[in-house]
């Protein structure tokens, strides 16, 4: 019987798990890949017991970051401002860009301990492709979008500016001429 | 005196290394990296020794087409055609996009033989930088030019997009988007 959990205690699991993940995830972003296990423990609060309960191994924690951060972007795609379909795209493809480069230090280390093959890496894509896809159409049809460049191509784009080596501040302007590219219809 | 050259001997020395470097450009543009020299000796129908006079390793070859490859990059901003200052500048950052799509074989070879800050790739970019800036002055003076981005900024976005891993099919319409972003004056 002592092991039998109450709906009280499975909801304080609940809430040590995400406590302990939304640690991690403020400490990988602060501190890139250089966050010790030991840290995130002293950070949460939270006895070494649960977290390893909840993520055995490092690897498990990593993984848990990035199906986080793919959810959120998932998600900004339904909840993101915007006058326009075409201005909705964009902010919701500057929320795609800050994502990735956010992630690159979880997912360079996450590198070292599974194959680029891995689950959390094939479904990401898919999973952001699919949650911009009505974003996309409704741009189109507002007549907001360029015309004969497809979402891939477009977050493909994204993410190559998002992995120039550079500080924000460099980076924004390069940005901005891309997005405003996407929402010109004449061709250069 | 036998080793002394007559004009007509220097000419024949010039043309033959001419000769050598063409035909390692177009070896090395059609297969990459692949090249041996002794495919580039069978191509040129030079002997070794006229191979190995001009280019001692595969090395000084390498070095000698980036450098030639650069050569034509600026001096393509002299010569480029357009109706305006900014269809110039867009048609030369064509010409830029399939130099670094190009280039990067050799590059990557190269790298196995120098540093990153061996002189070819430190001064490859001044030189181009110094060959674009004249175009991008014009094309801003005709307004044609998207407010708040420099000629640095303008090269990594297109060095990022020419390094996306896909063909130039997929490649042209992310690199239009970009193009029309630049000709764009407001912000998205």
């Amino acid at each position: 019987l002592l092991t039998e959990k109450t709906p009280a205690k499975r909801t304080d699991a609940r809430r040590n798990r995400e406590r302990v993940l939304q640690v991690a995830r403020e400490a990988f972003a602060e501190a890139g890949a250089e966050v010790s296990m030991a840290e995130i423990i002293r950070r949460a609060g939270v006895g070494s017991a649960t977290l390893y309960r909840n993520f055995p191994s490092r690897r498990e924690l990593l993984e848990a970051i990035l199906v986080e951060e793919v959810d959120d972007v998932c998600g900004a795609a339904s909840t993101v401002a915007g006058d326009t379909a075409g201005a909705r795209l964009t902010a919701w493809l500057r929320r795609f860009a800050d994502y990735v480069a956010g992630k690159r230090p979880v997912a360079v280390e996450l590198l070292e301990h599974v194959e680029r093959t891995d689950p959390v890496f094939e479904t990401s894509r898919d999973r952001v492709l699919a949650a911009g896809e009505p974003l996309l159409v409704a741009a189109r049809s507002s007549g907001e979008l360029s015309a004969g460049i497809s979402l891939d191509q477009i977050l493909d784009l994204i993410v190559a500016i998002a992995k120039i080596p550079c500080d924000s501040g460099y980076r924004e302007p390069i940005l901005n001429v891309a997005l405003a590219g996407l929402r010109r219809s004449e061709e250069p």
